[in-house]
C-alpha cells in the first residue's frame, strides 16, 4: 500500500538528481519515506536518494518496492504546475501508479522491480578533504571547465580548493580560499572526473544552497546536497590523469 | 474598397485561429465586418471566424472577397510590436494588399480567390451535450492526453465532463464535474478525436476565457470561443473508436 | 605590456560588433586604448572600432598588436554575468591572454598576427547624405525587409529616408521623414545592400540609442554609432541594382 501526496515541484528536483544517470530506478518505500540507489549504465557514477516522510504532506505506506521508469515520469509531471500537489497511489493488482495532478489522472505502467538493474553497495569511503560550496557556485566552474575541456582535476592544495581543465589550446584554473568557501577540511586531495558526468549532475546541484565535496588523490568523488528536502548523493569515479 | 485600422494582436490572433488549419483563405468582406469559413485539407476539420467592424478602429468597405497565404501575412505581421496598429488598404487593381505598420509598408500580392477551395458549408447540428470551460483548462488536458495517445475521448456521463486518452503503456483521466464547469447542459455523449487537430486549435482556445464544447456519441465536437474580439468556431469530425 | 579591467558586457558589444565579419582579428593596443580594423573574407565590408582607455577601469599598456580567436574569447567570456569585471593580462612569453572572471582564471592562447589577414586601408568618402535614426528602428527595418527580400535599397529623397525591398512576390516599404528622424543631411543618395551583411550588423546597431548613416548614389554605406563606450564604424559595399 502507497499513497502520498507531494508538492510537484519537490517531487521534480528527486526525479531529476536521479534521470541525469538512469533511465530506470527502483524506489524503496518504507513507512519514514523513499529511499533509492543507482548505478548509471557504465558504472562510473551512483546516486542515493531519500525523500523523508515528512517532506510529503500525505505519507501512507507499508514496505515495498516499485520499479519506475524516470523518462515517463517526469514526461507526466510536467503538466503540473510549480505549486501544484501531485496525488500518487499504488494500484498493487495492476502494477499501475496512478498520478493526480489536478483534474488530471495519469496511470502510469510500472516496471517489474526484479527486471531493474541491481542496487549498488555504496562503498564507506574516508575521504581526507571537504570542501563546502555554493551550488550555483560549483555549477559555474564546471560549466567554465566544459568551454575548454572533456575532463577536470578538483583539489584542495594549502587552504585553497582548486579545479583545473586542460584543452589542446586554451586552459582554465579556479582557485577559492577557504575564506571564500561556506567550508573546508584540508587533506592532500587531486583527482581527475569526466565533464559529462559532472555536467549532468550540476543541473540538480546548481540548485543547493550548499554543496560538499569530499575528495582524495585518485580516488572517488562524493558530492553530497539537499534540493528542498530531497537528500542527494553521488559518488563519481575518478579518471586516470595522464600527464 | 477596403480600409482598416486594427490592433496588431486581434488581427494576428485571428490570422493564428485560421491558419492551424489552412494555408490560403478567402477573406470575404461586408459592411459589418470580416467573415471567413474554411476545411482543412484532410477534410477533418471547419473553422468560421468573424471579425465585427466594431474591432476596429477604422473600417469602410464595399462588399467583397479577397484570398490571402496566411503564412505569409502572419511573417509579416510578426513585426508589430504588441501594442501597434496596423493599416489594411486594398489596392484592387494590382490585385494587392498594402499592410502598414508604424513607417514600414508592405506590399502583399493576394490570391485569386477563385484559386483557394470552395468554402465549405458548415452543418447545423443539435448536439445534446454542452460544456463550458476555460481555454487554458481544456488547453492543458490536451497538452497531458498527447503525452499518452494520439486519440482523445471526449464526453459527459451524468454531471461529469471527461477526457480519456488510452496510450499502450500509460492512460489519462479527466473528470470534472459541474460545480468545477463554467456551464453544463448533460446529455449522452461519448465521441473519440484525433489529438493533432486538437493540439493545432487548442494555441487559439487557451487564449479564450471561456470555450463551449458541444457533444454527441460519436458525433462532430463543436467548440466555440472568442479571443478578445474575434469570434472562432471549430467543427471537428470524430474518428471511429476500436475496442 | 598589457594588464586591463573591463566590465565584462562592454568587452562582449566589442567582440560581437566585430564578429559578425570575421572569426579572427588583430588588437592594436595603444596607451589610448585598444583598436582594430578588419574586412570581411569576401571584402564586402569593413569595420573599425574604438575602445578609449577611460573606458576601462584599469588599463596599463605598451603599445603593442595581438590576434585572437573571436569566437573562442566571446564563449569563455559568456561565463561572465552581467555586473561583472573581466581582468585581461597578456603573458608575452607564452603568448597567451589570461581572462580572469571571478575566481575562474582562463588562458586563452594568442594568434600569431602575422598569420591574421592585413589590416584594411579604410576609404576616406565624402559621401552627400546622412541620416540619423535610433538602432532599433534601424534594425526593425532590416528585419523587416529580410521577410521580402535578400536585398534592401537604401536613399534619401527630399525631406525622407527611404528604405525599399522587393521580392518576388511582396514588397516592403520605409519613409521616415526629417522631422521623425534624429538627424537629415539630405543630398542625392540611393544604393542597393545585401541584407545578409546588414542583418549581421544590426544585432550591435539595434544597442545603439543613434546610429549614423553616409550615403551616395551606388557609393559604399557607412554606419557609424556608439555601444556603450565602444565606438563602432562599419563600410559596406553596394550591390549593383538590376531593373
Amino acid at each position: 500500500m502507497f499513497k502520498a501526496v507531494i508538492n510537484a515541484e519537490t517531487l521534480r528536483d528527486a526525479i531529476e538528481a536521479v534521470s541525469s544517470l538512469v533511465d530506470e530506478v527502483k524506489f524503496s518505500i518504507t513507512e519514514n519515506g523513499i529511499e533509492l540507489k543507482a548505478v548509471d549504465p557504465a558504472n562510473v557514477a551512483m546516486v542515493s536518494l531519500k525523500l523523508d516522510a515528512a517532506a510529503f504532506e500525505l505519507f501512507k505506506s507499508t514496505p515495498g518496492e516499485i520499479g519506475v521508469d524516470l523518462v515517463r515520469l517526469s514526461d507526466l509531471l510536467s503538466m503540473a504546475d510549480r505549486g501544484e500537489k501531485v496525488l500518487l497511489e499504488l494500484d498493487e493488482e495492476q502494477h499501475k501508479l496512478k498520478i493526480g495532478v489536478g483534474s488530471l489522472s495519469y496511470t502510469l505502467s510500472l516496471i517489474d522491480p526484479s527486471a531493474i538493474r541491481k542496487e549498488p553497495r555504496i562503498p564507506e569511503l574516508d575521504l581526507p578533504a571537504h570542501v563546502t560550496l555554493s551550488g550555483s557556485e560549483l555549477r559555474r566552474a564546471v560549466k567554465a571547465s566544459e568551454k575548454v575541456s572533456d575532463h577536470v582535476i578538483l583539489g584542495v592544495q594549502d587552504d585553497q580548493f582548486f579545479m583545473e581543465a586542460k584543452g589542446d589550446i586554451d586552459s582554465l584554473k579556479l582557485r577559492i580560499p577557504s575564506n571564500e568557501l561556506l567550508g573546508l577540511k584540508p587533506g592532500e586531495a587531486r583527482s581527475l572526473f569526466s565533464l559529462d558526468y559532472l555536467s549532468d549532475m550540476s543541473k540538480s546541484i546548481g540548485k543547493a544552497s550548499q554543496v560538499t565535496l569530499e575528495l582524495g588523490v585518485d580516488y572517488p568523488l562524493r558530492i553530497g546536497f539537499q534540493v528542498g528536502p530531497v537528500e542527494v548523493n553521488y559518488l563519481l569515479a575518478p579518471r586516470i590523469e595522464q600527464e
